[in-house]
This record gives C-alpha cells, sequence and structure tokens, in this order.
C-alpha cells in the first residue's frame, strides 16, 4: 500500500514537472506576437522552421492554455490568457475562408491568408473548442456564440447534410464513417456540456448517438475495433475495412468512459475497457520493440500505409490516460501496471532531456525519425493534455488512498 | 578492358535474369480475367490483399506490357499482348469519370467504378500512354486518338487553363510548379514522338517548354535541385520550398538526358549530369547505410513528411538508368561506377529471391518496413521499365567495346 502510495505519488510529481517543461517550450517558442496565433512548425531546439498556421493546431493550442489557465492554479497567468485570447482573435479573424460561411482552412499563411482547405469537419471543430474556452475564461458572450454557431453548423454537416463540405460523390466511393467523426463530436458535446446544463441537456441526444456510433467501430464479434465502418456499422472490404489505429481506438476507450461515467453505466464502462483499452492494447503493442504500432491490418496483413509500424507520440499520450482513467473507474490493478508499462516506455522514448518537450515520430526500433517537436500535426495539445490529466488523476487517486 | 566487358556482360545478364523474374511475377498474379485491368494489391507472395485498381497503375501496367511486347523479342507473346489489350479496354470503359469529359479517376472499383479523383493530371498522363503504346503494337487508329485527344486536354490544362482540374483558389496559396508536371509531359512528348515525324513535329516546342520548366527546378546557384518552384521560377519559402525528391531529380535527370540526345546538345547533357544525377546523388545517397532518402529538405533540416528517410525502390531504379544512360552518353567511367554502386545496393536491398518482384519499402536501415509487392502506388512499371533499359544500354555498350 506504501509502495503503491510512492509510485503514485512519483508518477504525480513526473508528469506534473514534464507538464511545466512542455508548456515552458511553448509558451517560448510558439507565439506570433505581431499577429496572434501560434508556430507549430518548430524544431528540435524550438527554432520555427515554417511559419505556416494549421488551424487544427491554432485551436487546440488555445483551448489548451485556457484549459490549463482556468484548471491548474500555476497556469493562471497572464501569459496564457493574453496568447490564448490573440490565438482566438486571429481564428476568429482568418479561420473562415470565405466568411459568413462556416467552413474553416486547413492551413493558413503566417498572416491568415487560407492556403488549403480539407473536406472533413477538424478545422471547425478545434474552432469551436476554443471559442468555449475562451468564453469560460474570459466571459466574453461573443465566444460562446461562435462555439454555438460553429458547433450547431458541424451537427448539420454530420447528421444533415455533408454536402457542404464539398465531398464528391462518386459511384464506386463506399459510404462509410470513419471513427474520428463521432469522435471528435462527443468530445464537442463534453467540451461544451460542462457545468451547462442548458448544453448538456441540448446536446445529450447527440452525445448518444456518438456513443452508439463509436461504438459500432467494434466488430467481428468483439475481436477487433476498425477504424472504418459501412453508414450502416457493417465491416468494408479491402485495406480501408481492415484498417486499425491502435492509438485512435484508445483514444476512443477514454471518451467513451467519461460517456460511461456520465450516464452512470458500469456495463459499458466494462466494455469499454475490454474493447477500447485491452484489445487494441494486446493487438497493437510491439512485443518485440515496445510501444503502439500507428496502424495495423486487421488481418494481420501488411498496411499499405509508409508509416504503419512507426511509434507515434500521441497513440502514447492517449493510451496513458485511457488506462489511468480504467483504473480511476474500476479499481483493477492490471490497468494500472498497463499505466505504468506504457508511460515507462513513453518518458523513456519520446521524451527530449536536453531542449525539452517530446519527439513526435519514431521508427518501429524506438529510435527518433523526425527531430522537429511540431509540425503540420503535431502541436501544444495531446502531450499537456495527457500529463494535466494524469497529474489531476494521480492527485485523486492519491487522494482515495489517504 | 576484358574485365570491364565481363562485368558489363554479368550485368546485362542479370538484369535480363531479373526482369524475366518481375515480369513473371506480374503475369501470374495480377492479371483480373474477368474485368480486364490489373491488381497491383499483391502482397509478398503475390496474393491480392485489395482489388481496387489505381489508374495511374492500370496506365503503366498497359504500357509497359506493350512496350515489352513490340521491343524485345522474349516478351513478344500473346499472353502479354492479350493482357495489355484487356487492360485497355478497361480504361477505356472505366477511367473517365463523366465521359465524354476527359477527367479520369485515381482509383476504381475491380469493376471500373470510379471511388476517388485527384486533382492532377498523372491518371491522364498514363491513360496517353497506354493508348499510345496499344496503337502502335495493334495498328487500331481508334486507341491513337484516344491517346491525341487527351494528350491535348492534358496541355490545355497545364498550359492554358486549369481550372477543368477543379483545384480551388484560395488566397494565400502561391502558384507553384511541381517538377513532377513537366516531367510528365516531357515524357508524354516523347511518348508520342517516337517514330512519328508528325506528332515529334507538333509537339517540339511543347517538349522544349517542359526542359526549360524542368531545368528551372536547379536553384540556389546550381546547389540544389527543389521539387516545387514558383511559376516564374523563383525558390519558394517553407518547408515546400526546401522540399527535395532525390528520386525525382535522377528520374528527370534521364528525361533530359534523352531530351538532350533528342536536340544534339552536349553542353545540356554535361549540365543535366552535373545538377541532375551527380548533384542530387552526392546529397541524397545516404553515408551510413546506403540507398537514396526519399525526401530532403534543402537546408539539412527534418522533413515532416513521416518517411522521408526511407529507401524506396523507385529512386533506385531511376537512378539506375540516369547513371547507365549518364555513362552511355558521355563515356564517363565515374558514372559506370555509380551505376555499378546503386545496381548492387538496389539488387541486394531490394530483390526479392523467394518470391519474386522487389519489395517497394525499406527503412532508413535498408531493412523491409512493408512486405507489400504492389500496392496503390507500386506496379509493373519502374522495376521492369528499368531493368529492360539497362539491358538494351548495356548490351549497347557490349557491342561499342566489341
Amino acid at each position: 500500500m506504501e509502495k503503491e502510495r510512492e509510485t503514485l505519488q512519483a508518477w504525480k510529481e513526473r508528469v506534473g514537472h514534464e507538464l511545466d517543461r512542455v508548456m515552458a517550450f511553448w509558451l517560448e517558442h510558439s507565439h506570433d506576437p505581431e499577429h496572434g496565433g501560434f508556430f507549430t512548425c518548430l524544431g528540435r531546439d524550438g527554432r520555427v522552421y515554417d511559419d505556416l498556421k494549421y488551424v487544427w493546431l491554432q485551436g487546440r493550442q488555445v483551448w489548451m492554455y485556457c484549459r490549463l489557465y482556468r484548471k491548474l492554479e500555476r497556469f493562471h497567468r497572464p501569459e496564457l490568457l493574453d496568447a490564448a485570447k490573440a490565438g482566438g482573435e486571429f481564428l476568429l479573424r482568418s479561420a473562415r475562408v470565405a466568411p459568413p460561411a462556416k467552413k474553416c482552412a486547413f492551413v493558413l499563411t503566417r498572416d491568415g491568408r487560407p492556403v488549403k482547405v480539407q473536406r472533413t469537419i477538424f478545422s471547425e471543430c478545434f474552432y469551436t473548442m476554443a471559442m468555449n474556452e475562451l468564453w469560460r475564461v474570459t466571459g466574453e458572450a461573443r465566444y460562446q456564440s461562435e462555439a454555438v454557431e460553429m458547433m450547431d453548423q458541424i451537427v448539420r454537416w454530420v447528421r444533415e447534410d455533408p454536402s457542404g463540405l464539398g465531398r464528391p460523390q462518386l459511384p464506386g466511393a463506399v459510404a462509410l464513417e470513419s471513427m474520428a467523426v463521432p469522435m471528435m463530436l462527443l468530445s464537442l458535446v463534453e467540451q461544451l456540456s460542462e457545468e451547462d446544463e442548458e448544453l448538456a441537456g441540448r446536446y445529450a441526444r447527440l452525445g448518444d448517438w456518438c456513443a452508439q456510433r463509436i461504438l459500432q467501430h467494434v466488430q467481428r464479434d468483439g475481436q477487433a475495433v476498425l477504424e472504418n465502418v459501412s453508414e450502416n456499422g457493417e465491416e468494408l472490404s479491402g485495406c480501408l475495412g481492415r484498417h486499425q489505429n491502435p492509438g485512435h481506438a484508445l483514444e476512443a476507450g477514454w471518451f467513451l468512459l467519461r460517456h460511461s461515467t456520465r450516464r452512470g453505466d458500469p456495463k459499458l464502462r466494462a466494455h469499454v475497457i475490454d474493447k477500447f483499452l485491452l484489445l487494441p492494447f494486446r493487438s497493437g503493442w510491439d512485443p518485440d520493440h515496445g510501444g503502439l504500432f500507428y496502424f495495423q491490418d486487421a488481418d494481420g496483413l501488411c498496411p499499405t500505409q509508409l508509416e504503419w509500424a512507426m511509434k507515434l507520440w500521441w497513440p502514447h499520450s492517449e493510451a496513458m490516460i485511457a488506462f489511468l482513467m480504467g483504473y480511476s473507474e474500476s479499481g483493477d490493478p492490471a490497468l494500472l501496471r498497463l499505466f505504468y508499462q506504457v508511460a515507462e516506455y513513453t518518458f523513456h522514448q519520446f521524451r527530449d532531456p536536453e531542449h525539452g518537450e517530446w519527439f513526435g515520430y519514431l521508427n518501429r526500433e524506438g529510435k527518433v525519425a523526425l527531430t522537429i517537436k511540431g509540425g503540420p500535426f503535431k502541436g501544444c495539445f495531446h502531450v499537456p493534455r495527457c500529463l494535466a490529466m494524469c497529474e489531476e488523476m494521480l492527485s485523486a487517486l492519491l487522494s482515495r488512498l489517504a
């Protein structure tokens, strides 16, 4: 019991300290004082190697700053609030390609001109997350209007009419659902519903729908989580249908754990632990070198993505959250052991003790393959979110033990 | 001299024998007897793991079969002609998304329904290559009509009005030229011009324009070949502007060598050898593990592509052609030595002595990273084209020595 307490305490300090280091990296290197928003293309030592601004990452960083500002006292500092507001204003000014239409760009120039549009909902989703957090920290209603209006547009695209996204309808293209979409939407429901009875009520059914859609990705009689299923919730053929993303399954797992807690549904929780935590970990963890494969094929065939066997930072941050949350919710010590296993690997392989933050991309054997600390897809989000959540969960576990 | 002759002879036999093995693999595993066209998603042992048909690869395989059928006596066999014709008919029936409009799909279902369209010209280009070759082997004028009409559409898209490609014009997107476009067009000019005075005349200026555009990719005072330049032939900023593809530079190199031979321009030839063969090889060849990096950054920064340090099959096949051709044209023995260096590495690392054909994708250290023999981008094209061209060039060199 004392040993257990010591280990939990050690990890609480470790993640807390790492959170400080990681945030220091972004605070030091990423702010654009001229235009607002953030440089995410940062090299090993934090130097900016490209000034393009990726909209998912802008929204995510605003969200992260606001969240830390209001939830952790040591981050309740003006520099985070100011940068978050400047980032929010940058998004308000520039994210939408053709305002008042809601479609946002995928990537913008440093000064906010659209470079590329992706025909998915994710820029808009992270925009929404950012706006809602800005409202929570500033109290300014205009941010919340932005958040709710964008949410409504996203819901229309997903549930009513995706034609506004501009995707062509081709005769050979199968109507599919990628797990990322209900995951993202569930994430938004949770964000907007936090301490907001009205919105929680408004989005309750949507949240249930999202959870049901995610659960449909458990296929083959409960033996595999598949990233893509048909609109009717059935397995698809080909590489597309067999495609697996263990990190995504684990992330979906903790989204669903939160949902099952909100719904007070222990049966769902047990199912989620089984199918979204243990199952993907068993098939996704590399027995030879450790770490989670980025992609897999449900039939054990070779995936066609060149990067399939690489070990990426975010599946590991999500696995840490998932296992610690699973343990917190269920009390099953096996899950705590898995948390330690993943956390040890992750800290050992991804952390950069010299320059701070984490490498994002390792090769199969766990060696650093790209020295960048941020890029088009890696920003100030997964790592701090994981560390902050783990710090909170470890604190709670320690309180329980005391 | 005798040693040199023996080495050339040994390599001629080696590439010829390998060409037979490689073609046997595709002949055995890839034909779709029901719909025509080819399965390119073949696993290590040739088994089909996905029946989607990628249009570039359909066109390329038809082209390859026809070319071997008419140029190499041992491939003048009905099975190649029949499969090429069936593949051609499949393309005629299915490649165009909305006939009579010319736009072709990127990928089709097995039975020919469009799944995805890419807003580039490459499906149409390989369609054109295939149709012209089919005309050459069958004498049927309808194939040539198809080829010339598609060529005209491609030229209009590239030289007059790209709006038909459907790419959005965004304020922050810089007007750029990727080297692949003039390369592909030059390739088409050469294909259509072969033993055709009329078309050679019609496309001569276009060919010169393509060559000039490719040459503009030599930047930084002759110190780097950049994959993307502005429409005015200047370096662009950011990762995009610094992006390098050594294999592409080498491939462009041999395209330009052929062009310089056609134009009888030894000065151009020397420039091409210097800038498109030696320069990219010097910076692109991995000094630690051998092999050509897939991508690089001209400032030596870390590229953002996860697969940048992988060793892919086609840069090596193109390097083999380029060096052997450079040696054939110039007589510089340093180029022959480079051919041997690349060929030894390539045969050793990529060949699969057990199941035939070549692995496509190795990790940085040269170990097989994907066991597939074909996929969305690897088909019956680069390897046989390289082996057939090297066999021909080695024969010619041996004749010269005799």
